[in-house]
């Protein structure tokens, strides 16, 4: 489960009519703490559990700021996975990843409640559907193929002369600081020469292999746990340490010069 | 689980507990961040969990500002399901939706932990009495009957001349504000007038029926997923702005009044 | 588990990574908010658990600023149940109570996640080790001996003239002001009389039952359901009625002198 339902009962009562349904699921909260209404950063998060999870997880995903209108509401099947949640980008990073993935409008009114709210479908359809697929429905009966869903677009690095630039995605709750500058791109730009790293006025020589590579407070890039490139302060919050505003993160430039150092 | 434990530790020792007496039991967190010791608002939670959970399900709710003190540990047997915690009216909801309704004292120590501090009854007799529920435990056997259970006033809508007047009660994670006003009671009041809701200087020509009924930012009236009438900001958080105060939220007024829209 | 990693997704992840080896692993969330990187404050969580969780249980900590470094991963066997995580200190209360303690290096790359990070050894180490623990994997595969795991210095009660002072150790989420002073070590100090309990300048007179013992508002002292004594203001935040900053609670003297009260 992934929504931005915070700390109310919203995530416990989709759990109770999820184990109401299918006893036997087992339920993970990845988070319920995505900022109100992120897709984005509802989809981020989504894109982390994509290595981790097994063949047959159910990804139940509420960010839903469209409920009630005429936004769809989808199941994906990618990656071995299902994904069920509204139609608005949230599943982008698996759609992007599985040429073969495909996707169903959820139609069939006998997978939902009873009762139909206009403002919950989290706990009316996602779960509901989701509790079903756990319980082993059959995807190809909740509705017909949707050929058309919505995909967010996703900044991508891009290079130009002797510079690769990238932008941060997010913070994590230490305040480390996170790229969309892939582990791949970046060695394949640098060819074993030696990175300079600048962001927001910093400039970092090297990428280290872990936080603690510089002294404690010590500033440093490095590939995190994703495989991305992120930017951190050892035993410290980079994000305040900078004074940035997390509301400005999204978006900001982070680039890459390469050169030869001598041995 | 209902409780006001926040962020530390104690719901998960509370499940320590539970697991060690009953390892098959399925727990739900409904939420742990009811405001500290604020029986009222944990009441409200509990009552949106009566339509949601199972037959059967046992509800820990542990708000206990009167920990150690004469108030009673109580279980209640009603709408099929268990309702575990303090005797101080958090099961005030189950209670009066169900005539049939039993009441017992917590009283048998045969369920308890071996030591029973004066300051956890979480951990030492709501949790395991729980634990025995889910396992099997007769209900008769906790302790005798309380005729008298404690009860929270609840405030009721109530009509004056061509007005119905309600209050709020709470809000949720986003934001929106929920009333008293239930769905019947409108309707009966309205007989398929237009509704002009009035809340704190705003006025609100009908009633919607989902959040997009209205550009981003618009305000709306609208049952919500619980069948109470919420006023909410489309896309946004509705109490920060009208610039209201958490903690003088409960209460605040909503009326309605009706007249005949021309078709 | 018990972690530092507060609202983001990392929690979850390793849920995935363990129920992905031992689906029918039960798992609790001890805590997730340890404030970041402070191993003291796990350790006091992981300390509580000791009396509450049963035999077997595999107990997964992981707030380790040293990650990536040379600390070394650990499991610990003590008091009939596991601990897993960084070689830092956490798990010192339970070191400290069980002679018998044995403590493994975690070396066997075969109960590791195919690709271990430098950043997240939770996901990649801590949560597969446990997971196979639980799964019924031989604690001694995991690794050779380690005979000195790293131990916190703990402050301990000290007693001069006729005064036992000990000390603040953390706060409960209801402002609630634990010490390191445990009832078998008060008693004895008191032999009966009754004690006058001094802190940052306030001076209680006797050690109360429950909170109730006193009015609304009232300041009392108590022990806790840990069996430490606390100080708290009944239904109230001690800590803000102080006016004590959080950074500073640990450490703060707390005393105790006796008279021989009249009956």
């Amino acid at each position: 489960m992934t929504t931005d339902f915070g700390d109310g009962p919203f995530a416990g009562l989709m759990k109770g009519v999820i184990w109401g349904l299918t006893p036997e699921a087992r339920i993970v909260d990845l988070t319920h703490k995505v900022p109100p209404q992120d897709v984005r950063a509802g989809a981020l998060v989504l894109e982390q559990a994509l290595k981790v999870f097994a063949r047959g997880t159910v990804h139940l995903a509420v960010i839903d700021p469209g409920v009630g209108s005429a936004r769809r509401p989808i199941c994906a099947k990618a990656l071995d996975m299902y994904f069920v949640g509204p139609d608005n980008g949230l599943f982008t990073a698996a759609f992007s990843r599985d040429p073969k993935c495909e996707v169903r409008l959820l139609e069939n009114s006998v997978f939902f409640r009873e009762e139909v709210s206009n403002t919950f479908h989290g706990r009316d359809i996602f779960a509901p559907v989701a509790a079903h697929l756990a319980g082993g429905a059959d995807f190809k009966d909740l509705g017909p193929v949707v050929t058309d869903p919505v995909m967010l677009e996703w900044p991508r690095p891009s290079q130009k002369d002797a510079r690769l630039t990238g932008c941060i995605l997010s913070q994590d709750s230490f305040g480390n600081l996170t790229s969309n500058l892939d582990q791949d791109t970046v060695q394949v730009f640098l060819k074993g020469r030696t990175a300079l790293v600048s962001m927001a006025g910093l400039v970092l020589r090297g990428i280290s292999k872990s936080y603690s590579d510089t002294s404690p407070g010590g500033i440093i890039a490095l590939f995190n746990s994703a495989g991305y490139l992120e930017l951190a302060a050892n035993r410290g919050n980079l994000r305040r340490k900078l004074g940035l505003d997390k509301a400005k993160l999204f978006g900001l430039p982070v680039s890459i010069s390469a050169f030869n150092s001598k041995h």
